[in-house]
């Protein structure tokens, strides 16, 4: 299995991204990896990892997109870049089946909408990250910006998306699916929460449980998060913000609390290493970029070798499990069920 | 100065309400509190602090809103529960400027824009809860929850009432207002954000400081955060939820690290305490609903006799300020400004 990755998106690049890349190739025989930017700079890390192997390809580019360039004409324009030479190569060859890049969010949603396009049928592909849970899993969020102004439609094809991705990814019989709401009630919500929630009642091979609170996205009482990317990005943002918030205050109250806390800190520093890690994002996988026609995964900018790596597998185990044409077959029956309700 | 406390709405009532009625009076001599509800076990709990003194008057209510009962149907149905009786004596009598309830929300909300009604020129009233911040202070997030379907022009509202409430309270001098959206720059935002940011930018007698990011809700760089009562609604029980998670998330990890965990976490017994004390919404006050005729603080229904006292005293302050009618000029000015650009 061929997959490409950026190697100049994201704060680490390319160091970072190179050695996720070979750690991929050194725990799974059958993957290879295509890397895109500089040949020689590409070609010097590897040489500092020692990598021998022949499993990572190079593909130079000259140009790097960054998080200053207005996304969708970096991508018309810088057409030497390590994403847009990356994205050539995941449209033109069948035998590459995925994108990872850790570099500017904007750029790599316009770019993989420009370049691969959508899968027939979608309205509006969605970025769906997955969140770490208090049951010790992972919740998927979907969308988290690409769509900050949605329509009813929009959600059930999330749902539908979202569904099939935990289906693939973390094999999941009948992820639970719920819908980002002001409450749990089945009248909660806003104007576009009440239309979405009565079409995802009537949807077609999902598990649908109905409104949830933004208070319970980190409970691991549901497998999938259907909201509009607006919404679901306060939601994503709010969240993380309040992890740093409540690590922070951890610290400065250890800071003023003497030596007795100074103490208590040094026993408990394995406690929160542990902690920190489950909770950093940059240690985890990416967001797929879902509903468009090749595996698109979207790493945190500031990933480390080990997200790059867990990206990798996310496109892995799509490839793997034929998300892309199960996500079909459920947009399929839903369009089938709503055109005979129709006639 | 006379203030009605709804004595039987929240999980603690009636004891930790009338707790917190005590604590006000006995502090501040110009503090007069008329409780609603059963008389006699109002009566009982006055007995039960040995409380001796003049400045609580109880008004007999035979009846009790829950948060199973229909907001609206309750207001107009269960005349003699606590908090339509306590809405009653605001609404009539010109000697009580202001109500503290821990009861149902939408009770609260439905009651207060029934009986008391929306200041003139005011379109939409608004739920405002103070979070605590990173820098120590205070930052106000409205609305978060009473309107989740918005228009530029509400937003534009809150903003001028959020604005009125922090310089009456806190005491501010030009508190930076900012805007809820999905990242910092100005293009940032759904349709709704980016009405809402033009006509910001163009209102009179706010210190607008542009769009932020959820992360930074904590953060203590914003004193208003304007958003929908939708997206606020997420903000607001995001951040609560990612509270909760890692507090958990430590005491298991404490949990499972055996002697030396326990040990630690034992000598930071303290910094938990006051970490959880900060981050504990029943311990700080209460929400106001901004824009209507009368001061209305929404206490958290877990609120303990602390948050009731700080409920109480955010009414005092908004009246000792005079807020009601700053927020009446600020309106007025740009109604005046919207009105000259028209002609």
């Amino acid at each position: 299995m061929k997959i490409v990755v950026d190697a100049f998106g994201g704060d680490n690049a390319p160091r970072e991204i190179i050695g996720g890349a070979i750690t991929a190739v050194n725990l799974h025989e059958d993957i290879e990896i295509i890397l895109t930017g500089d040949a020689d700079r590409i070609e010097d890390e590897l040489n500092y990892f020692n990598y021998k192997g022949d499993k990572i390809q190079i593909v130079h580019a000259s140009e790097m997109i960054t998080n200053d360039d207005v996304p969708t004409s970096a991508i018309k324009n810088k057409k030497d870049s390590s994403l847009v030479v990356a994205l050539d190569l995941l449209k033109t060859r069948d035998d590459v089946c995925g994108l990872v890049s850790a570099g500017s969010t904007g750029a790599v949603l316009a770019g993989a909408l420009l370049k691969i396009g959508r899968i027939k049928g979608v309205a509006r592909p969605a970025l769906a990250p997955e969140l770490p849970n208090a049951k010790g899993g992972k919740t998927l969020l979907i969308d988290c910006g690409a769509n900050v102004d949605s329509k009813p439609q929009y959600l059930q094809q999330f749902a539908l998306m979202g569904s099939a991705y935990m289906k693939a990814v973390h094999n999941m019989e009948n992820p639970r699916v719920a819908l980002l709401s002001n409450g749990v009630e089945d009248k909660k919500g806003n104007e576009l929460v009440h239309e979405a929630f009565a079409l995802l009642k009537q949807t077609e091979g999902i598990n649908f449980v109905g409104n949830m609170e933004a208070r319970d996205l980190l409970s691991g009482e549901y497998d999938v998060v259907v909201s509009d990317g607006f919404a679901g990005n306060v939601a994503l943002k709010s969240s993380e913000g309040a992890v740093q918030f409540v690590l922070q205050e951890i610290k400065n109250a250890i800071t003023q609390s003497g030596i007795r806390g100074k103490l208590g800190a040094l026993l408990l520093k394995n406690v929160f290493k542990s902690l920190k890690k489950k909770l950093n994002y940059t240690q985890s996988g990416g967001s797929p970029f879902l509903g468009v026609q090749k595996l698109v995964i979207k790493s945190h900018g500031s990933s480390k070798a080990m997200s790059i790596y867990e990206s990798i597998m996310q496109v892995y185990r799509m490839h793997e499990s034929q998300m892309i044409s199960n996500l079909q077959k459920g947009l399929q029956e839903n369009d089938q069920v709503e055109n005979s309700a129709k006639a």
